[in-house]
């Protein structure tokens, strides 16, 4: 049997410019990288409310067994592209970081992929790489104008603004900078975070334009003064500087699928601290050229479902008609208790006690008024009474569940499931969101905890009280919340599966990004920064003298 | 008056594809990075040995008051141009993070600029970006290892391979990381430097294709163990990860002037700490392809014109049929001792003492046995008495002077330079190699000092000796020397300008680089990190919501 980079290899792709012709794209309207990769800037005739159907996919809790999310989005996109080609695909980009780590890529797999999938998962467009240049560059100048008299009295025990690489890299967690001699800084603590959990990754996925991007780098806070006041980059007066490099990062990336599907891939915040969905841009791009728009978001319904419904809809202005959960027999028997090496047994015992994770985002997403269905993603071990039992429980919820083949059919092993999504967008629909923009922050978490987690209340940390006095004094306590929190589970600790009851969530400080325009709820600690494992994937990774890679993953 | 990028953002670009065709490419051996953008890979029916005529364009030693050379290169390459339409230029790519600062960027001036200018300055087709990942990757695999049991015995006080960025950030130069807790790696002392000074980026300029690049990376040496044995790529099994994410960056890229003379950027290596020159590759390519190319090298004859000689010509297997030195009639009073703020007066007596400078120039570069032309980039205040003074000097050494205006006429500003440069490839020259390989690493330093820069002699640090004891062991003490001076003098004192007399070139150590294939020799302290002014250039650089830039330079 091929694996994914194989499969990618073998599969005939065509040249993007096939692509841009088929959504009815000038030349004005896109650029190419490479022959199979483009970035599109679509012009103001493009700019109508008339948009197209919006599926979003969702996942229960992840669990090392694997849901293949990013695999069913693909697939569905390909099979609603066999009905309606007029279907397209909205994702985020992969860090490069996680994949020199372990994490397989976030382009699909098996006959559900994106291509040219290494280049994808390398180097891209450049986007993130555009990112790290104007993260960095901005550390640079707030450490520099501290050295050169520091005129906006930043205190350098308060800089906010730490450094950003797209690399797994433990050792730069903390560091301390500007050693050497009084010429080479100002000595401090520092730390490096991963691009994705930059603020400027959130803002380049949120902007609608340069001018959008440029106002909300403006309000970037990157320290407090010597008297605790906030400092941002309009301030320091490079938002230009800042704007100009993120010129051309700014516009979505088109590629394909396998079954030449059109497929936008943009922006990859992280979904526990930003809102951890693919680009505004993208999707809206998306919803104009296309009746159908496929997209994703990151982690389970609790996180990434969560944002997007309650933080990206109002900004898109335009709520999803219907939503897919996916789900696994291997995954649900995890939630219900079995360890990862259990899972090729049939045991419906253990599934029927993990079906209660599946059923806690059943209902989550079923209260925003929205269509819900479940893709059950089929694993070659999957017992067909196991597949049975998850039908039968979704229909309680009256909720379909289709069993997809996506990996190894493509598009064709999710005929039925885009069928029924179709039928589902049709339904009458009504979003109904969850809070309201004035709603107090403690009131937004406890809608948030107690409606998606099923938790019994919030509570914040003396810290975190403290702040959010603190912050009344500029409005940022009125801001939209982003959950940062484990993904494992629905609460607040990774390690309890299922749908735990009776629990609490405690909010140990708050994170306000003003650019973004969010302010981060920060659950247990929460790594911004990975680490390699003993044996990393780049141990594997190599090229041949043809330019042939292997074990990419 | 239109500023440079004005200049560039009126110009007519054409779209790459005219300009692929016009040097003869088919579809295969190209692919586009927007349409003014491409890069090359040149199938194996053009590894033919019929290689065009070379011009070596270099200069007297830099001061504040510019010399003009990559402006000169473009202007001489437009000027022979129209008189042979085969002529191509090979430049370096510009770094980002002296953008970000002050310096003006690498893609000429006035109306002898390579285009799309901003693009360039900015992140072009990503090659600085793809080296500062596969830099940080292999940073954080060392650490990694280190951190999983160190199976290879690295000693954390003895990793010399530091970290990596494309900014201008002082705060990195000495850092410690793995700090914080027992989970985020093993504290010790780092450092980042530019990406400019990385072995990647040197290897990359170096290697013939992708396997030859694998196997220097092999070769680079990122550690000693505790018993101070080295540890190099190989041992830690990843270079065919770090060649995977170089496969793109390899290959050459293709823009035109503002003529429209087709011009390949690739690669920018330091020309004190590395060899700074475009690729191997670059130059190769252009010369398959064109009956000219022009082709520079960084700083000056004594550091970028010795190395492009020296170390390049025996990897090219082709020496400069011309070498062309730039020389104005400004810089060379700053050589005669006037203040950057007196330039604007003539002055004939200063003009004579300065032009030692050139003088000591004009004899290194043709002891190599290859024709030498002067070319005098005229400014606004030159006088015909200071240019004319110019001419009669290196009429002395049998040498032409052509006074040229590429700044403000173009390619049109050097006919007169363009015809003189034709005439002196057409004379016989027999190239002559200033040492030999097996010659010892002192016996290569006296040559490279006494014969180049006009020193008595080369003293060795205590340390130096030392190592070269050490390294005998290795084999390294006989690599080709790479200096590590500054380029502000022919001395390693950057305050003694014109022509020194009666000087020491003091060796303080050396810096093996195994992949790259050099022994850099340092004198004096070369920085390695640059910082930012007071007054960085980001502060004034922006983009208008229709994407226009101003403020670049």
């Amino acid at each position: 049997m091929l694996n994914d980079i194989e499969i990618a290899q073998a599969a005939e792709v065509w040249p993007i410019e096939k692509i841009a012709e088929k959504i009815g794209l000038t030349k004005e309207e896109w650029a190419p990288y490479g022959w199979d990769k483009a970035k599109l800037s679509l012009g103001s005739e493009h700019d109508s409310d008339t948009l197209g159907k919006l599926i979003l996919v969702t996942s229960i809790n992840p669990t090392p067994a694997g849901e293949g999310k990013s695999t069913v989005t693909v697939g569905l996109g390909d099979a609603l592209s066999k009905i309606d080609p007029k279907t397209m695909i909205a994702l985020r980009e992969p860090s490069l970081g996680p994949v020199m780590g372990m994490k397989g890529g976030a382009t699909g797999g098996g006959y559900s992929q994106v291509v040219p999938m290494a280049d994808i998962n390398l180097h891209f467009t450049g986007d993130f790489h555009a990112l790290t240049s104007a993260h960095n560059t901005l550390a640079a100048l707030i450490d520099n104008s501290i050295y050169q008299g520091n005129p906006l009295n930043i205190d350098p025990r308060r800089v906010l603004w730490k450094r950003a690489l797209d690399v797994n890299d433990r050792a730069l967690r903390h560091t301390t900078i500007g050693l050497g001699s009084p010429t080479s800084g100002v000595p401090r603590e520092d730390g490096f975070d991963i691009i994705v959990a930059s603020e400027l990754m959130a803002i380049l996925t949120l902007s609608n334009d340069l001018m959008d991007m440029k106002q909300r780098i403006e309000k970037i806070v990157i320290a407090d003064t010597y008297e605790r006041e906030p400092v941002t980059v309009g301030d320091l007066g490079v938002a230009g500087a800042l704007t100009t490099l993120l010129k051309d990062a700014i516009h979505p990336n088109l590629v394909q699928t396998l079954a030449h599907t059109p497929t936008l891939i943009h922006g990859g915040p992280f979904a526990n601290i930003a809102q951890g969905t693919n680009s505004i841009q993208a999707t809206k791009t998306a919803l104009r050229l296309a009746n159908y728009t496929v997209t994703e978001a990151g982690f389970g319904a609790d996180l990434g479902g969560e944002k997007f419904l309650d933080f990206k809809v109002p900004l898109l202005g335009k709520a999803p008609d219907t939503i897919v959960i996916v789900a696994t027999v291997r995954a649900l028997k995890m939630h219900g208790g079995l360890a990862k090496t259990e899972l090729t047994q049939t045991n419906l015992a253990a599934l029927e006690n993990g079906l209660a994770n599946l059923g806690q985002h059943l209902q989550s997403m079923q209260r925003y008024g929205v269509p819900v269905v479940v893709a059950i993603n089929q694993f070659t071990n999957d017992a067909p009474e196991e597949l049975s039992a998850i039908q039968a429980y979704t229909a309680k919820f009256d909720v379909p569940a289709y069993v997809s083949d996506v990996w190894g059919q493509g598009g064709a092993g999710a005929t039925d499931l885009a069928q029924g999504v179709i039928e589902a967008t049709e339904r009458p629909a009504a979003f109904k969101a969850l809070y309201a923009p004035e709603d107090a922050a403690l009131e937004k978490l406890n809608k948030i905890a107690q409606t998606i987690y099923g938790a019994e209340n919030v509570e914040l940390s003396d810290k975190a009280q403290r702040q959010l006095k603190r912050f009344a004094k500029y409005g940022w306590d009125k801001l939209p919340i982003i959950m940062a929190k484990t993904q494992y589970s629905l609460s607040d600790d990774a390690k309890k599966l299922g749908a735990p009851k009776n629990f609490t969530i405690h909010v140990r400080e708050f994170v306000p990004k003003l650019g973004a325009g969010f302010l981060v709820a920060m659950t247990g600690s929460i790594l911004t920064m990975p680490g390699l494992p003993k044996h990393p994937a780049a141990d594997e990774i190599t090229i041949d003298k043809d330019g042939t890679i292997s074990g990419l993953f």
